[in-house]
């Protein structure tokens, strides 16, 4: 692991890292007291580990939780280096999009292909993230969207994580793989998404095998997650990770 | 009205009094600053006024939004003169919930005509209450089980109310009024609930012509509500009846 660079503002240090040929940031408190628990935050599909959605998150959970979090930029997304199957289904998915075509068949197609490369990565970074003194304690994982579809798998995979959010995603690819999960969920889904079918976001909601599970379905289309879920997700991350809420 | 008693402790005044043959209590805060919201709270089937899920959530919103709270005993409940239908419905009740038969259609006719003698006893306790100098603003409604069945044609009949939280409840009877209602709700619901069927709430949930509404659905039996909901009701009530919540 390399650290590349170095910001600090509003009490949030903010260090971009390397972990092999993956980017990545870490936001901290900037006066560290001790160590303290990790939050991964899985950006969105055509996003970046620093895109608006990732930043405002990490602050948050820095600044109300002292958490520590890291984000790390997808495979084929943010200039990293692409695959046949990236330059393929890009432009699909995209037509789609513009055309009015059903998009759901192609991104969970695509994001699987992602997730499959995805996981590995993020199971080296946080090798590399907890060899650091100052993070300690349980790991949460936060992903909407794309970041759910790496999320599940990666979730399933690390007895690390004790706790994550997740939502807006189709279940059919990811519903066997949510069984095995038992830690606490808070799910997000958009009641009236034009891309996901009411009934699909429901039945992978309901495949969590956790037995603290909340679903949050709010009315609205699929971008239009309301920002007080950036809030719930504060208190889920800190009634589970083990640090009070400061504010 | 007139008031009846009054305490005082841990920052909350509590007062009871009577509308007419109503039982009621008010909690406000102990140091009033100026006119302030106020929410009413619908107890639950079997339980009255003051039963630990209202006072302990009445002193959330006193405490940490500052609003005034009020709760009256529902008709038939606490004491209070029981009709034919009280004596010949409860026994039923009670004798189908030992038995273990479905409860629903048992619950739903008994808590629709119980609604009908609640609403209009609402109306005058909050045109009563209205007339305090303290008590100025929005109103709020909260009520789960028993108190989503008076509180959704309550709050469909008085727009006075401009919030509420609902859920625990079946759709079958509700859906009509539901889809008259476009205040902001928050609609709590039990996902393993073993008397009401998934499907009911979902239904009554979807009714709502509220173009903000969220659903809370929790793994969980019937009466598994998890605490945190009672901290979730806080902020709801704290985004929209205009007092930031304090804590």
């Amino acid at each position: 692991m390399h650290f590349t660079a170095q910001t600090s503002a509003n009490g949030v240090l903010e260090r971009d890292f390397t972990v092999g040929e993956v980017p990545g940031v870490l936001w901290s408190p900037a006066e560290g007291a001790g160590p303290a628990p990790l939050v991964l935050i899985g950006h969105g599909g055509g996003r970046d580990k620093k895109a608006p959605p990732v930043a405002g998150r990490a602050h948050l959970f820095v600044t109300r939780c002292g958490f520590h979090v890291a984000a790390i930029d997808a495979p084929g997304h943010a200039g990293r280096p692409r695959t046949a199957a990236d330059e393929r289904e890009v432009p699909v998915m995209q037509q789609a999009m513009a055309t009015g075509e059903p998009v759901g068949p192609i991104v969970r197609r695509y994001n699987a292909d992602i997730a499959e490369r995805a996981v590995p990565e993020w199971l080296e970074t946080l090798d590399a993230l907890e060899e650091l003194p100052e993070i300690g304690g349980p790991v949460g994982y936060f992903g909407l969207n794309m970041g759910t579809a790496i999320g599940v798998p990666l979730t399933a995979a690390d007895p690390r994580i004790k706790a994550a959010v997740f939502g807006i995603f189709w279940h059919d690819d990811l519903v066997d793989t949510a069984k095995r999960i038992t830690v606490p969920i808070e799910f997000v889904l958009q009641w009236d998404d034009q891309h996901i079918p009411r009934e699909s976001g429901l039945a992978l909601f309901d495949a969590f095998a956790s037995a603290e599970k909340t679903l949050h379905a709010n009315a609205g289309k699929h971008k239009e997650v309301p920002r007080f879920e950036a809030d719930s997700a504060v208190r889920f991350f800190a009634r589970h990770l083990g640090k009070a809420e400061t504010v």
